[in-house]
Parts: structure tokens; C-alpha cells; sequence
């Protein structure tokens, strides 16, 4: 009897070609197709796998487990990577391999396979992650491991009846799913030359989008946003509904030259119109929501939850310390905040809060004003002190720039 | 003879009112009027600050100064407070403290007064950095000492012959300067209302800015911008420059509720058309010329020097330190930077550098490859070694979230 | 009726003065004395207080309390403020000033006074403290308020018939606890003088401690020390314990100048021999336990929480947060830690653990490795890489100090 | 003509059998021994590389290089890794690779060895090093290459007539310089068992320590320490002398279970005595002379600059950044510090400093008191504004843990 090896399947070439190869090292391969919101056709990629030559094939709807536990991280630990994107493939790569690893223990498999080549983050996601959950399997990457240009692979491929795909040609590699979409390679690896038009699918061109605005209102209940204008809806369907209102808008585009934890920059194009959507709001009103001291100390762990995740750190005993920390600050993350969706903008116009602690009568300069002015003269002076202690001391020493 | 006060004079009806005030407390006054780019009739306060009593009056240009070492370090530090704008008065603050300074040792002074409440940021920042900078002098702040109604104010002025502005019923608080707009007060005092239009001067609605973008490239020398569109500009000039054309498509509008020094929130209105469309640019130049590790501790850096300005202490040590640590990531930062402004949008569309370190044979996925695929084994061994042994040790612990 | 207020009662001079004085401001005073294991004679103080003239006088035994929810937090974050000494009285405020909010509570008080001066960190912490629990309570602060000088104080006390101290004219000024003994003042106020042998009660001098060791053993069950030497103790036993072994070898004395809140530096004493040890061993027992990323990042949270605890934030949501972070990573701190007693030292000499990370066939020299080499060499080729990039690309440019 | 390869020569089994090894990989083999403090005779050691098959051999005292670039900024950095030792073999790792590469150059070498294993973290610290200072040298590590257990290597030794040591059997494995001394394996894999007396050379048990202290007095000079109780040393010979007493009273021992950079937890023991002294005398000048904001950010600088340095990116452009932070922060580090060497401690009993911060009269307790109490009140209603608002309507939620 054949051992078993697992393998994320994608329907793509590469995991097509993955197939007879895991055959010829030996292996019965079991095809595991996820859906996380990527809108593909299950049911093919389910077929396609066996088709070519799998000898099971599992189709998993993850998309809700995805939502609530991976996006919803995201969103409410603001995990813009350097600043720029809020991580995209980094989401659902654990997701994947904690899907791999529950078919591998329900099929007696020994080995997980994953698709990645030699130079990416995912595989490193994945075999870190595989490794954290299940320490005793084998985990090997087919594509890394035959090393093959794309004519070699193209060979092998016809001489195993492999269907070759029409866009063969295209320039992009694509990952998507409902947190966005990313997309690198081809004229995008030039970082002076502008993204062509076709680099982009769920975000409407800034030139096409239309003229009048559309004006949301999202709920947030805890942190978790649960209605869109007043209607409740789960957490996947809310991120897809604003993905398609705020995509029509043209809202999240990013183009951005990244560090890979493999040492290398690379520049990749995101579109996350939901994401960036639902991301301004919550940031919005957490803005009025938590107090001072709290509000600037989250970023230290959102910066370092991103860049863990990123670098394939999500079954980590971090993550859930810092997970610890995000999910206490959301017990007063809740109110609503309107937006206007338009001309690639998702701007917050309005955010209210039965937690919220903008108090009108300590910040208005109205006559209602009861804020205590003279408070401020005691404060001053023992804020300023020490650096005022310091300027008697060292008064004339060269060091303060005047 | 009198003792004479420095008096930060802006020509309004609160610094106005001080002269006569100061006058009764026993004071000369000493009037002085900075022009850091805000583009009011100088000449004209210069004036006026005699008119209501003050014994001299004067104007300083220093929108070179402001430029060079004040808004520079905005620029290369990325100081978005909160996240969300990249400070507007809290680098005006301690310059216009400086130049007080000065004038009351030219003059031999011994105080120093300015025209803020007792509930804002602006008291701490010019109290802290005067303090800072001679110790010695005496800071007096007749609006807060005062303590009067809107009402009380204007019948001690017209008592005085002070002239009451036109616009004394306007809603709002401006501060202005090269850098950017600043706007607080009446309608805003509600966040869930729309800010009105006439909140906004420097930045034309979205909804009126042109249907053909502008694209410009900004040449960048030592993390200085030096050229727009391939023309050797002063800082200021280029400042001016970009906050011009960027403001003609809408750029760099901000509605933020803050957590101020002193203990509140507040919301402000903040126009940055310059700031946004400059900051943009150098992180993206940043991006392809820092290497990673210092890339991703440049921000730790940029928020402590962004809070700290923020909260009056731009005169200390730390600020001294902070400021070598970033002078020192910029020598990298040469290159080009094209960004196309359009509805509302900075688009970097194009970066380029001789300092690159995007390496395109590194990131191809083309059979240019010279990335070595083989390392990555090895790599994620190492990289997900403490992960696994700790799976391995505390396998069946509840800890791990799966 | 009168108004009552709540008083935080000491027994000493400050504390019984403010009772007549309160009972001037029209109050009926109910004095409040906890027990958070300083050891003094409680029954004394409670009956002392309605001599003096209190209306009611509350004893709180507080000390499994504080051991539990304030001290184990301090051992768990390591809460070496500026990297010294682990808060002695920061730890005893906050919990203080809930006693007396709950006291004020069930007396339908609407006061609540403290004995701080208007220089310490004490103050703060009370009232931010009391406020953050109720901040209805007016707070009245009867020392700062009045103003005297020791003699004044000392009239005042002779015609109220306030027992005047027999050691009045001790230089120190001293607070206990369970987790230390904080001094300051006196001879102390020079920074270049020796602390004298009588500024330290608990610990023995290092010229006078026992020339043979104790060695003892600590268990630890999710974080907490639960056994001493094989022995199960409650956390507040197993305290005092260590603190009287430790205390015999003379362990845990400090002496600091520290920043403190309110922009000054001083200087104290500190003794912390049951904390300088507990926190030694607890430190070792992570060192074995937690994963390198964890290990890492905990004195980020460590550090903030410390600050936050100094700076008289216990009750805020950040506090909350930080310690939801602490609490997550302790789940695996089990094991034993062995430590050696001797002349000064805690010398942490062996630790074991079920959990540990620590694997002798991957950490070996010997012919037991089961360490791959050649991982190394992959990883350092993509480690090394961005500095690599680097150096080619910006080769023969000033910067790298060679 | 061959081949030249510089070889980091130790006069040890490894790098003497790495000679004649890279003589059969076609290299002809430059030994460079380098004196970085350890008292070895580096004059049997250069000869001894001819002996063995070297075509050259230097020798090179780098001891003041290493003094006043790398243990300096380790002291005024306040290296301690992992909050426990202070960097030993990671300061010298980037000196030796600078002096292999000039070397190299100057004899026109194309590659560089080192004797290091694959599991360490020297192997890391030497190439990333070399890779940074000249990208084009090809670097060898033969141990890690040849892979042989210790009976094959010892054939080898034999087969070429290679000294087998006499020690062989220690089951330690020393690395030493000025700043210290580190120990690994035998014995101390088990994290259970006390270090024998015989892992330790350079600091006497606490045993047998003197019943006499001895106290000194250091004099820093912007950070630098000159003088030892009065009289100027170079850098270098200050810390030897301190080595040497503070090593007489058994100052600096550590027993550490460290992370390593590739993936392991590993057993250490150091001794530091020198770099103990220094570092906490160091520290208590920083108290007294750096002002609050500072002396509280400086500690994220030291923990990223250890963690870079610990990591083997020495010669990276955020060490240059890191750097340019400290230097500043030194301009105030004047003055001397009174260190009580007695027992295994060093005790600083005094500070002084012209430029000292604390200020007796606002310290104090006494009449002199020049502190203004009033301030306090307004300081504290603004510090704990946040928290009371917070409070106030958040009241009877659940999360404050009262």
C-alpha cells in the first residue's frame, strides 16, 4: 500500500503538474481545494483533481472560519503590513494548512504537499505552520523540488495528459481571497513603470468609477462589524457586499515594493476594497472609543501581530498572547460610523458610540466648556520639567540644536 | 522703566486684546509676527501690533527655517500622529518659542507671552520649549489667565479701541503654515456630522477637482526633495509648489478625532496637500532604498519622535537622539519619485534610485532567477525550529488555537 | 448630618493629624488601615484612629489580595521599573484605594482623603486610582492641602492632642509591603553618600550574613509559585518566607534614583529579597519555557505595563489589556527552579520543566546531535541577504564604518 | 598558482586541521590570529600555523580596536542579551571578519574561512559580516563542511601530522576576549545541574572571595570611562584592570539558557567581571544625567542594538542608525561613579556629575523644598483625565477588574 501525501490543490498548473509527480515519489495523492472567498469554480478544481490523477478530492467551504477568525484578526489589529497592505495570502495560508493537516489526520496521511516555489513567503507560511500543528508529518513542495523551468514543466505536463492552461502567457501570479487580492510578477517587476490596467480585477479603474458617491453605514458590535446600513448580516457577507460597493469605487488599490522574510524585495499589487473599507472605519472608531494610553500603545502589537503573520508565525504562542491583548480592547468597539465610498476614497464622515469618549463639554470652546483651564498651568509645569531641569544644568553645552 | 514681554502676536482679536492687558499688568510689549508660510498680510499686522499699543513690532520671515529643520524632519521621520496626520502646529510651536526667545534677549526681556488656552496642545508646546530654552524667562499667557467669556472679551477691547474682526462669529480655529491647515471647532464638535465645505481652504472638494490628473516627479537628495518635475527647488518653493498643485486635486484632506496632551479628544480638520503628496513619496523611495531591518524599526523611531513633538518637547535631548538616528537612514534615500495626483489621490505610480535594492534578478519569477531556491529549505528549518519543538513539547496543551 | 470621608489611615503623624483637620472641614472622618503584609500592629492603629477622632475605624487584612492580583502580576511582567527595582508601594496604592472606595460605598461617603504630599508618585496613584473606580468621590488630600511645615504640623497635632512620635526625628520616610520596603529621604538626598546600614531593616548587611548557603527550590504552576521546597504554601506564606530566608543572606538591596512621575529624580532604597529572588527564579523557568519570539517580545509588554503600574494606571483598559497578554504566556512557566542563598545572591542554579524548550539532542555536542548543519547554510545565504543586497548595491559609499 | 584563502586561526584542533583540508580543496591558506584580549600567546600561534601548513601567518593586535569600537558601544548600549549577559563572542565575531577581509585584500585572496560549526551562532555573525564588508569573497566554513564526527577528525589531525591538544577531553568549548569570557556544553547541557568550578577561569567562587571590598572610583567622559580611582587609562587596560579586580571578587558570573539565533535554546556560562562593573557603573551615571524621556526610549534602542548585534548584522546600516542614537545620548555622561567590589557584587554606592540632574532642592524633603506642591493638583486632574472619562462612561461594564 502507498503512503498518503495531502496536497493543497489549486486547479493551476503547477498543482496539476504536482500530481502524477507525487505519484512517481511514490505517493496516493488526496487533493484538498479550500475556499476562502476567492469566487472560483469548486466543483471543477474538485473533479480536475481526480481527473488528473488524485485519488480522492475534497472540496472545504472555509470561508466563514476564514472571516471570523483570520480576516476579523486583521481587522481589528489594523495588520498593515509596513504600513501599506493588510496582509492578504498571509491570512489564509494557516487556514489552509490547519485544513491539511485535519484531511491528513482523517485519511491516515503522512506527508502534507504544498505548491509554492523556492523564493516566496508561502512556503515558509505553510511549512512553519504545518510543523507547529503537527510536528510529525512530512511536508513537501513539489514545484521547489523539481526545480524545472516553465518548458520543462510544460513537457511533463503533456507527457501526463495535464491540460495546459490558455493564459499560459499571462504575466501575473494571483492569489485572492475575501480579505483581497494579490497579484505580482511581469511588468510589475520594473518599480518605475505604472501597474497596467489589467493587473487589477475587483476595483474599478479611478477614470470609470462613477459620480456619485455611495454612503455606507457599518455597525460594530465588540469590534466585529455586523450590519451594513442597519441590515445584519454574517461577517463573510458583509466583507463581500463592501468589497463589491467599495470595488465599484475603485477604493483599495495598492502597488508596493515589500520585504519578503526571505530576504528579497518584491513589488506586488493588492486590491482590497472591503478590507481597506471596513479597516478605516473600525480605526475610526476606536479613534473615539479608547481611551489615550491605549490608543497608542495598540499599534506596538499590531506592528509586531502583522509582521509575525506575515512571516508565518500564526501558530505561534505570540500570536496568541497578542490575540489575548487585541480581543480586550474590542469590548468597547461599538457604535457606528458612516462612509462615504467615492473616487477610489473610503472616507469616514461620521462615527457615534454609546462607549464613545469624546466629551463635547470638555472639548467644545462653546460656553458650555467644562473643561477646568487652570488645571493646565500645574500640568505644564511638571511635564515640562525635567527637560527644564535639564536646560538649567547643561545650559551652554552645545547639545540643543539653537 | 517697564519690564518688558515678548508677545506672540498673529493679529487677531485674542493677541490683540493681550497688549492693552499686558500693558495693565505693567509689561512693554514687544510685538512679534513669524511668517511660516501661512501667507497673511505680514506687513499689515506688523502694524496693527503698534496701533493697539505695543511698543515695537516685529516680522520675521521664517519660512526657510521652518522649512529646512522643521518640516524636513516631518517629512523624513513620517510623523503621522496617531496615524492619521503629520502634525501641523506642533512644528510651528517650538520655532516661533525660538524666535521669542531671541527677540527677548535682543531686547532684554524678561518675559515671554503667548496667546493660547488653557485647554489646548499649543500651551504646553510654547511654555515647554521656552522653558527649555532659557529658563530663566518668565511665560505668561493672558487668554488663560484672563479667563473671560467671549462677551467679557470683546467689551475689554472695544474699551480699548481694539477693532473686533468681521468674521468673529466664524465657527472655526485656524492655524496655518507651510506644512498644512489646521481646523477645529463649532460644527466639528460633533463627529458624526459632516464637516461643512467651509471648513476647508487649501484643498478644493473632491467633487470639483479636475478630470485629468497631474503627474509630477520629485527628485529626492539625502532624503531631501531637491526637484519637481526635473527644476531645482528651495524646500520652501518646492513645498509651496506641491501644496499647490496637490491642493487643485483634492489631496491630503483629514478629519481626525484626537487624543490631545492634555487629557481630551478633540476633532480637527486638517488640509496637508504638500505634506500628504511629499510623505507618500519619500516612504515609497524609502521603500526600495532601506534595508529591511532597518525598515522595519524606522517606525518605532518615527512614532516616539512624532509623540514627542506632539507633546511639546521638541527641545530635549531625546528629540536630539531620535533626530541622529533618522539623519543617518537618509543618507540611502536618492532617487525619483513619480506620483500622479487625481481625485483627491497622491498615486505613486514610479519609483527609481541608483541606492535600489530591489534587485530584479532576485525577484523574477523569469528564468532571469538568480534568487538560489535551494537556501529556502534550510532557512524555514531554522526559522520555524523554536515552533515546532515547542508543538513537539507541548503537543495536546490546550494553548494553540486549532 | 455630616458628610463623611473615607481616610487612608497609617497611624502616623501625618494621617492622624488629618483627622481633626477634616473633622474642621466639616467631615465626620472613617478611618481605613489595611494590612498588605507590612507587619505592623493593625489592632494598634484601628483603635488609635477613633483616639484621635474618627467615627468608625475599618482593619482590612488585604494581604492575599495584594499577593494574589498584585504581587503575582509584578513577578509574571517582571516589572523591574527602569530596569531596577520590581514597584514596592505603586503596587499597594491601587489596591488601597479600592479598599477605601468600596469602604465609602458601604458608608455612603462622598469623600475619600489621602495622606500623600504634593511632590510623590503616591498621590497620583491614589487619586487616578479613585476616580477610575468611582469618579463621583471627591478626594481630598489633606497634607498637600494645608501647606505646613513639621513645626506647624506639630502645633497643630499638641492642640488636637495628636500623640506626638517618638521617632520624629527619623531622616526616612518609609512604606511596606509583602513584595518590598521602599525609603527615601534623609542622608538619602545626596546621590554620592553611602546609604547608611540603618536606612535597611529587612535584608542583613552583606558583611553580617551567614558564610553557608540555602539552597532551596521553587515550584511553579502556571506562573505562580505554589511550593517552597516540596511544601505547598498559599502565595502570601510562600512571600513571606522567601523574603525571611532571603533576607537573612542579605539579598535584594537597591539603591535608585529614579524618574519619578512627576518630573523630578530621586532617590531611594529599596528591599526586595523575597521579589529579587521570586523574580530571578520565574525569569529562569521562562528562559527554559517560552518560545525565542515570545521571549523577545514579553519585556515590550513588561516594560509598559511597569511604567503604566509606576505612572498609577492600574485601573485603565490598557492595564487590562497587558495583563490579558502576561496571563496567556504562563500557561506553560511549570517546572522546578533551584536557587543557592548566599552573601547577596540569588544564584538560580538549575531549572526543570514538562514544558521545556530546552532540547539537550539539539542543543549537544556530542555524538547525540540531532541538529541538521547544513539547515545553517540556507539560512544564513537569505538572513545575510538584504545586508548583502546592500553592500553591492551602495559599495564604496561612507556609511558602513569600515 | 593557487588560490588564496584567509583562514581565522585560533591555534586550535579545528582551524589546524582546516589548513591542511583547504590545502586538498586547492587553497593556499593565510592564518590571521587575532588578540582580542584573551591572553593567549599569539606567537606560538602564529608560528604554529606555518607548522602546520600555512604559506602565511599574521598576527594582529586588535585589542584597542576592539576596546574603543565594539565593547564601547556595547557599554554605553547596555548590551545585555536577553536581559543577561552582555554580548561576548557577538562583539568580536564583526572584528575578526573585518580584519580577515583587509587581509584578504591585501593579499589578494578570493576566500575566507572560519572554524565554525552549523549550529552556532559565530557561523552566522562571521558571514553575514564578510558577505557585508565585501559581497565577492567567497566564504568556507570547513567544520560545518566536513561534517566528521570527533574520531574521524582526530584521524585526519594524525594522518597530517596535526598536534593532538592535550585537553582534548575538556568538555568545555571557550571563547574569550576583553569583554569577557563564554563556556558551553559537557556538563552545562543539563540545565538542571549546577556548573562545575572548573567552567569558570577568570572570576573566583564566591567562596573564596576576600572578606574585604575593595571600592573604586570610575570616571566617565561623555560616556567613555577614563579614569580608574583617579588615574587616566587607555580603554583597554582600564577594563583589564577592572577585569582583574572585580574578577578577584567573583563579579560577573552567569549561568544563561539562551536563544540562539539558529533556532536552539542553548546552555551558556560567562564570566563578565569587567564589562559588569562597567556596565552598572555606566548605567547609574545615565540616571543622574540622562533626563526622563530619555533615559526611558534609550532601553528600545539598546534592546533592538543588542538583538542586531547578538544576530550577526553589525555591519548593517540600522546598526549605523542605532549608533548615531548613543553617541548622542553620551554628550551628558560626565562624572564619577564610586563602585564597592565585595562578594560576587558591585555595588555603586555613589554618583556624581556635573552634569547631574537630580537637584536636591526640589527633591527634598526638607525646608529647602523648592518644589512647587500646587502643581500637583492640576498634573494629576489632566494625567488622569483619560482614565476618568473612560470611567465615567464606561461605568458598570464589565472590564475594569474591580
Amino acid at each position: 500500500m502507498n503512503k498518503k501525501v495531502v496536497l493543497a490543490y489549486s486547479g493551476g498548473l503547477d498543482t496539476s503538474v504536482a500530481i502524477p509527480w507525487l505519484k512517481e515519489q511514490g505517493y496516493d495523492v488526496i487533493a484538498v481545494c479550500l475556499d476562502v472567498g476567492e469566487g472560483k469554480d469548486l466543483d471543477f478544481i474538485k473533479k480536475k483533481a481526480i481527473q488528473v490523477g488524485a485519488v480522492e478530492s475534497y472540496m472545504i467551504d472555509a470561508r466563514d472560519e476564514f472571516a471570523n477568525e483570520y480576516a476579523l484578526l486583521s481587522l481589528q489589529a489594523h495588520t498593515w503590513y509596513e504600513n501599506k497592505y493588510p496582509l492578504v495570502s498571509a491570512l489564509s495560508r494557516p487556514l489552509i494548512s490547519k485544513k491539511l493537516v485535519e484531511i491528513a489526520h482523517q485519511t491516515g496521511s503522512h506527508a502534507v504537499a504544498h505548491g509554492c516555489t523556492g523564493k516566496g513567503n508561502d512556503q515558509v507560511r505553510f511549512e512553519v505552520s504545518i510543523n507547529a500543528l503537527d510536528p510529525s508529518l512530512e511536508v513537501i513542495a513539489p514545484v521547489r523540488a523539481w526545480g524545472w523551468s516553465r518548458e520543462e514543466e510544460i513537457d511533463y505536463a503533456k507527457k501526463n495528459n495535464i491540460p495546459i492552461p490558455v493564459n499560459l502567457d499571462s504575466p501575473f501570479s494571483i492569489d485572492q481571497n475575501l480579505w483581497g487580492r494579490a497579484n505580482e510578477c511581469g511588468i510589475l517587476e520594473d518599480p518605475w513603470a505604472t501597474p497596467p490596467e489589467d493587473a487589477y480585477d475587483i476595483t474599478v479603474a479611478l477614470e470609470n468609477t462613477p459620480d456619485t458617491a455611495d454612503i455606507i453605514e457599518i455597525t460594530f458590535n465588540h469590534g466585529v462589524p455586523t450590519e451594513l446600513n442597519g441590515v445584519a448580516h454574517s461577517l463573510t457577507d458583509l466583507i463581500l457586499e463592501v468589497n463589491k460597493i467599495a470595488g465599484k469605487h475603485g477604493v483599495g488599490r495598492i502597488d508596493h515594493v515589500e520585504n519578503r522574510l526571505v530576504g528579497i524585495k518584491s513589488r506586488e499589487v493588492y486590491e482590497v476594497p472591503g478590507a481597506h473599507t471596513l479597516l478605516l472605519a473600525h480605526k475610526e472608531l476606536e479613534d473615539i472609543t479608547l481611551v489615550k494610553e491605549l490608543a497608542h500603545f495598540k499599534p506596538v502589537i499590531e506592528k509586531k501581530l502583522t509582521e509575525l503573520i506575515y512571516e508565518g508565525l500564526w501558530f505561534s504562542p505570540l500570536k496568541v498572547a497578542l490575540e489575548a491583548f487585541i480581543k480586550e480592547t474590542q469590548v468597547y468597539v461599538n457604535g457606528v460610523v458612516r462612509v462615504k465610498l467615492f473616487k477610489g476614497h473610503a472616507i469616514v464622515e461620521g462615527r457615534k458610540s454609546p462607549n464613545s469618549l469624546y466629551d463635547e463639554k470638555l472639548a467644545t470652546y462653546s460656553t458650555n466648556d467644562e473643561f477646568n483651564h487652570a488645571s493646565a498651568v500645574g500640568f505644564i509645569e511638571l511635564w515640562g520639567l525635567p527637560t527644564k531641569v535639564h536646560a538649567m544644568v547643561n545650559k551652554g553645552e552645545k547639545k540643543v540644536s539653537v
